[in-house]
């Protein structure tokens, strides 16, 4: 096992009605001037915009509001969220919403305390060492934005996808109340559910021996979310069910089963691009890029793969050729994302094939290669794309 | 799924070397005067003690020193570090040891900042609402203590084992050097990993219905843990499982898993009675203790207990009379406990059949009964005393 460093400082109130702690919580933890970042009519037509801000109201604390958080967030809303904030002396970022908005919420904390570009970030050329503390209420299970260090953020000139991680962006607190996610459509709340298992397998596909423990934990989150994520699909007032979606969701991306093992990140990073360029929901994109990557990388570890599909997937163990388990395991997970709704094409997800030399250069724009559980050439890459049509 | 808060703030510092960041940490967490507590000859012997020294004299940060913590730690040594504390204007606790060690420095950084007698945390008369802060450098994997808000102490008079609990007392810190626990006997690591096993089966034990991810979270750490810790029984050195060990015995103490839902803890107070009156070692009292509590209780959820025989003890579902399951995995974990080298009875415990009404009488002092997984009355604890026979 590597040697880490784990911080996970975010404070989680989790549970019914938990949005109603919001004003208490943003007081504990300094704020006295907040700015409300959120998406689109949901949150406002659902009533529960007006929950938060009667929270706030009543602890006395101040707030401007700034809406519009578009899926893939763009760094246009970002710079106008650092603008109002400096002109408003905001000192706490409340994001209400989905990954999209916590992740613009992360950018704008870190955009207000930087004198440069905050774009800076996300290109490489800064770490982020300071940002405005930021508190979420989140209203899907799905990016683990809500317990993480991590932000995406798309850049509109170029439509370039990037993004950045730092201690000083967790947020503060979380607040998690799975009954916010029954409103959510089955198609939205299968994309997410396939980005939490996509931050699993990521986490899964390690170079790193013995790692039992993490090992464990990945599988035991995964197997959890096969089991809770048909009966939300089935029902989509299933409280326990989505109660356990939106923990495994938290789990799965603040690192605890991540640490002190090489980890992954070519699916998320080969997504990326065609989720900048179709607009499509990330989880969805996921979903047609994981079994292309995993059947492409498969036999850089060969046992890797054949033991998720024993101990995940229940496969029978071919020990004669583990190979033929490995390529069930991957078949299963297809079988799983096809029966939640979920496309596994290029045509179901609108992608177009003249477009993949375009996508595999800009996936390995800079260095040439994406380096992961494999080292992949810009070659690999097109050839992976070419497994999605 | 019941609603929960969760805040797990500690900083963990994890791998080779890592005690050497001691001095850093503490400055980073605002101590500049500090009592480093710790217990006997093996934290001096091993040089340990002095490469801590030596980390926070780098960092120029001052210190006073308190060791003789004993397993199963005493009141007395409380009383002795509060007023070294006091007299010394120790500012940060330092505690370098196992869970006896971080316990008693967690007793002392709350009664240092409290007018009353530290034991009416202890008693339940008071609630511990500040604390000094408190740093750890970890030397056996067991208690979890590096990563809870849990402290048990043990009063002389009557020698009364209580514990209690507060954020305030988290560890700012605690660093985990799997490497530190390679000197242990191998009867200390096997009573520590049953240790950790006991937090994962008094969680496990829920009367919440539909906590899949948090059962699926336990069931993973326990594999863990059973295929791990045979590993350091043959070979003491094996970093990477002492590796796993370590970070598994965290994960079942943090409460990650265990958030949500009603947890049991009767085996933890029918074991604390042992370990307080023959001084043994509390692993190997739970060794003892966990088969008679399952075994007596297994009735009120059968099912709870077969799910675990199939899911963690690889045992066949016997679908025509599930207690036969149930039963089998309560065999498994007996003979696993048994091949690590744990006692399974009274005799072997060294404690005695005369003293069992006693013992059932102090279990349940106060209340008359233990309430967890199910209610039990002095009468039912007496019954399990006597299964352990």
């Amino acid at each position: 096992m590597d040697n880490f460093s784990f911080y996970s400082p975010t404070y989680f109130a989790f549970g019914k009605d938990s949005e109603n702690r919001a004003g208490e919580l943003v007081k504990r933890f300094g704020g006295s001037k907040v700015l409300i970042h959120y998406g689109g009519g949901s949150v406002v037509r659902s009533g529960l915009l007006d929950r938060v801000k009667a929270s706030l109201n009543a602890e006395g604390i101040a707030f401007v509001e700034l809406g519009g958080v578009k899926p893939n967030p763009r760094s246009g809303l970002v710079y106008e969220g650092i603008d109002l904030c400096k002109k408003e002396n905001v000192d706490f970022i409340l994001a209400v919403g989905g990954g999209s908005t916590i992740d613009s919420s992360k950018a704008i904390a870190a955009g207000c305390l930087y004198d440069g570009d905050f774009w800076d970030f996300y290109c490489g050329k800064a770490h982020i060492e300071k940002a405005l503390p930021v508190g979420t209420v989140l209203t899907i299970a799905a990016a683990g934005s809500e317990g993480s260090p991590d932000s995406v953020i798309t850049k509109e000139e170029g439509m370039l996808k990037r993004g950045t991680g730092s201690d000083a962006i967790r947020p503060k607190f979380s607040i998690l109340n799975p009954a916010l996610t029954q409103t959510l459509p089955a198609y939205q709340t299968a994309a997410g559910a396939t980005d939490i298992i996509a931050h699993l397998y990521e986490r899964y596909l390690t170079n790193t021996k013995n790692v039992e423990t993490t090992d464990r934990m990945i599988e035991a989150l995964i197997l959890a979310m096969v089991n809770e994520t048909p009966k939300v699909i089935a029902d989509p007032n299933d409280y326990d069910a989505r109660a356990n979606i939106m923990w495994a969701g938290m789990m799965a991306h603040n690192n605890s089963c991540g640490v002190g093992r090489s980890q992954d990140w070519t699916s998320h990073g080969i997504e990326h691009e065609l989720s900048a360029l179709y607009d499509c929901a990330h989880g969805a994109g996921l979903a047609v890029t994981m079994p292309a990557v995993f059947t492409y990388t498969m036999k850089h570890d060969v046992m890797r793969f054949a033991q998720i599909a024993v101990r995940v997937w229940g496969c029978q163990m071919d020990f004669a050729n583990p190979e033929n388990t490995a390529k069930k395991g991957i078949e299963a997970l297809k079988g799983f994302l096809k029966s939640i709704g979920m496309p596994l094409t290029f045509d179901e997800l609108g992608a177009k094939e003249e477009d993949i030399k375009k996508l595999a250069e800009t996936a390995t724009l800079g260095s040439g290669k994406i380096v992961g559980f494999t080292e992949l050439s810009t070659e690999d890459v097109e050839n992976i794309y070419r497994l999605m049509l």
